[in-house]
């Protein structure tokens, strides 16, 4: 019998975008680099920005194979707009991404930025290769998240994300006040993320909303040289932003650098 | 006015305890490691862990100043017993341990293994900082929940951490329905932990408990040699454990090997 190979999760840098890039060790450990450097076979939200990551990886442990003659495959366009768990969407067999696994070889699977199938997308890949008995391996690297969590202040015992908030204004605030609920009553930290050019309109919206004792945390730009978590009681936050406008306090993540907001008791 | 310092999160591996341990590098990236290298004042849970991690640091990016000479406070035993957040124990000045940031230096948080402040003590130290006006980084490395919700196969845009379950048998099934509802109703995965003695007892107990179509991943050993992360409905799990007492399939990980469970459709 033919040995399958092994499904590796690998964490991307988080500074998707940003110029100039970081160096890879910033963020990456040696072992998630070399695994990386030997996989001919990728999974990928986008085939460009995946071989714009390897020749990054190239350039500190060189690719077992030349970049060009990677076999590198795309999640469908769709899978990666809504996420791919909850319904996967109809005709998108991700099964079919993992036959070089099934032929003895192993494979990478990469998102954007971070860790692949947590806050992005790719556990339709994981639930495909676990059903198929291949062996997931998922490697060490950043996850904004989770560093966002620990520089927080808040309870990182017992924690929920939750993705995105509504964007309509009335469900928002209706939503940020269920989110409230659950922080103050249950001590269940709430961490969220947005788009980034609605992190300001996303603050706003949470100064708005929250009962000033609540704890907020902001974090962007984590693991680069800018990065920076502040946090703070809302009645903290209402003051930092009111003097913002001249330039003196701490206030909302600039509108193209990802962020993660924490809100707990 | 005199600058005051940072105060750095520092994630460590997650061999506490394996012999014979790990490179260092299989879970944190170089910048971590030498970051953890030029930090001379140190708090921890275990000052004896704490300087036998700075050994091994030492071992890859020479220590700035010498072992013996550092600086390590440990946080008070009730804190890494309880969790220091939800009712941070009476006496516990968590701004104590924070006078020499104010004093203008760097200051290095670990915990005994992975990120500190999540699923780990650490963030009443972190609220305090955050309260003083410190700046907090986290940096990158291995957290152990988010390695096994990747590797899950399960929806990772919503989850949660609860912690520990019940020890009682009637509460902790009782629990474990309450957790398959929110994960069944809501699409929120729930992730679990249990002290690694209780291994097989948790996993027996979610056999009886949950329903035969959800989703069950038990990840044990993450970014070791022996790691695994197997996954599948627990229709699938109880074949693999009944046919584990003959050695010929999947069980539950080792008592003493400290395992991430994750539930959810």
């Amino acid at each position: 019998m033919k040995s399958t190979g092994t499904l590796y999760l690998v964490p991307t840098p988080l500074d998707f975008g940003c110029t100039p890039q970081a160096p890879l060790d910033l963020a990456l450990p040696g072992d998630t680099i070399r695994t990386a450097a030997r996989l001919q076979h990728w999974i990928c939200e986008n085939a460009k920005s995946a071989r714009a990551f390897l020749k990054r990886v190239d350039a500190v442990a060189p690719l077992t194979a030349p970049l060009q003659s990677l076999n590198v495959s795309e999640l469908p366009h769709i899978v990666h707009k809504k996420g791919d768990h909850a319904g996967a969407p109809a005709g998108f067999d991700a099964a079919a991404l993992l036959k070089a696994a099934l032929d003895g070889h192993d494979i990478g699977l990469v998102s954007e930025a971070g860790m692949p199938a947590v806050a992005d997308p790719g556990s339709s890949v994981v639930r495909a290769a676990q059903t198929a008995g291949i062996t997931v391996v998922a490697l060490a690297g950043p996850v904004s998240l989770m560093q966002a969590l620990a520089a927080s202040g808040l309870n990182g015992q017992s924690f929920a994300f939750v993705g995105y908030l509504p964007q309509d204004a009335a469900e928002r605030t209706q939503r940020i006040r269920e989110l409230e609920a659950l922080a103050l009553r249950g001590g269940q930290t709430q961490l969220v993320i947005e788009t980034p050019y609605r992190n300001v309109a996303l603050l706003r919206a949470l100064l708005q909303t929250l009962q000033p004792n609540t704890w907020l945390a902001v974090a962007s730009g984590l693991t680069l040289p800018n990065g920076r978590t502040h946090a703070a009681t809302v009645r903290q936050w209402r003051q930092w932003v009111q003097q913002a406008a001249d330039g003196t306090a701490r206030q909302a993540p600039a509108n193209d650098t990802p962020a993660v907001f924490c809100l707990g008791r």
